[in-house]
């Protein structure tokens, strides 16, 4: 949040948005556990590849309904992406926002209206920092982090990996071409869950399944 | 900026934080002018190499002084693998802060003490969104981003690319291993300068020099 006032106005200020933003994410977690809905808010740096692991991961799961949030600040590319798997999808557009907010997830889910029992991606704004303060009511919070990335990133962005209720550390299909050093990245994310795997080549995407349905 | 109230205290307030911002902005700009200091402020999503961009820009320019101001979340990593190049740096820790700010490089500035005709480099917070809004009173924005993002990121986040004075296209060895086209690249980039290189092995970093000292 902004710091170039440090006034307490400011603080006031981000402090009842918040507190406005955790009301509204109760609601929503109200909504889904009254439908079934298990709610994944997935989070990234641009481009780690959440939409590439979600392609695979909406075609695999048969077992049960789908359905994805997409956000962004422009574009429906995303969300273009996400209906050729034919997946009900609703592309939230932020314009000069950093991050979706409990506010947006329950506007795109009346939209949406999901089944009983569906298993709801939220696909987050790009970005390691703001959108970890953001409570959208999801049941999980998934960090993606890729090798490309360097491993110093879990330290660097304390604040969304303490969030994470598991980390995907992706591109492993680019391990060989960079200076990613992959157990040193897991003893800096502690005792948190974390699974290694390319979405593009599919190495170890059945971790991450395993995850989600278990 | 934050949209989860929408409601014009906050806009209100947020213009005012950014007014006092471009106001101290402009005194930085002052402090520049006078001191012959040129300024470039680094930014891109994490991990795309600003970095190891700056290690090797500072190992190159030899014919002028040259300092950094590092804006991290947490840590000072960058700091000391900048201050290993022999270069005099200040790390800003910006804490739950997703942006470095006027203020926070008029502070730096102070502790640097620049020497008249310095090239300053202010490598921003990791993050695609929110620096974009925060002027620093740099004479240059320039934009790092590596074809391991994929092609479409300028689409995506429109106000960052829109600010910038110079794009930087990283990370070019990898491009025989990722889906990254370059020539649409700079299509969605329209009339903004581009320069395409690898900060790890050297490609075309002389074309970034040039843009840099011409």
């Amino acid at each position: 949040m902004c710091g170039t006032c440090g006034c307490s106005t400011v603080i006031t200020l981000e402090e009842k948005v918040l507190a406005k933003n955790d009301h509204l994410a109760g609601h929503n977690r109200e909504l889904f556990a009254a439908r079934g809905v298990r709610a994944i808010n997935l989070m990234s740096s641009p481009g780690s590849g959440k939409t590439t692991l979600l392609e695979r991961t909406l075609r695999a799961v048969t077992d049960r309904p789908v359905a994805v949030i997409e956000g962004d600040q422009e574009t429906a590319l995303d969300a273009d992406r996400i209906r050729a798997t034919g997946c009900p999808v609703v592309q939230v557009n932020t314009g000069a926002g950093c991050h979706l907010d409990a506010a947006m997830v329950r506007d795109a889910v009346e939209r949406l209206d999901p089944a009983p029992g569906t298993l709801l991606f939220i696909e987050n704004v790009g970005n390691l920092v703001c959108p970890a303060l953001f409570d959208l009511g999801e049941d999980a919070r998934v960090v993606v982090v890729s090798v490309t990335e360097g491993t110093d990133k879990p330290l660097k962005y304390p604040a969304m990996f303490a969030a994470a209720d598991l980390v995907v550390v992706n591109k492993l299909d680019l391990l060989p071409y960079v200076d990613f050093d992959l157990e040193l990245c897991r003893k800096y994310l502690g005792s948190r869950a974390v699974v290694a795997l390319s979405a593009t080549r599919g190495d170890q995407v059945e971790l991450w399944l395993e995850w989600l349905t278990g």
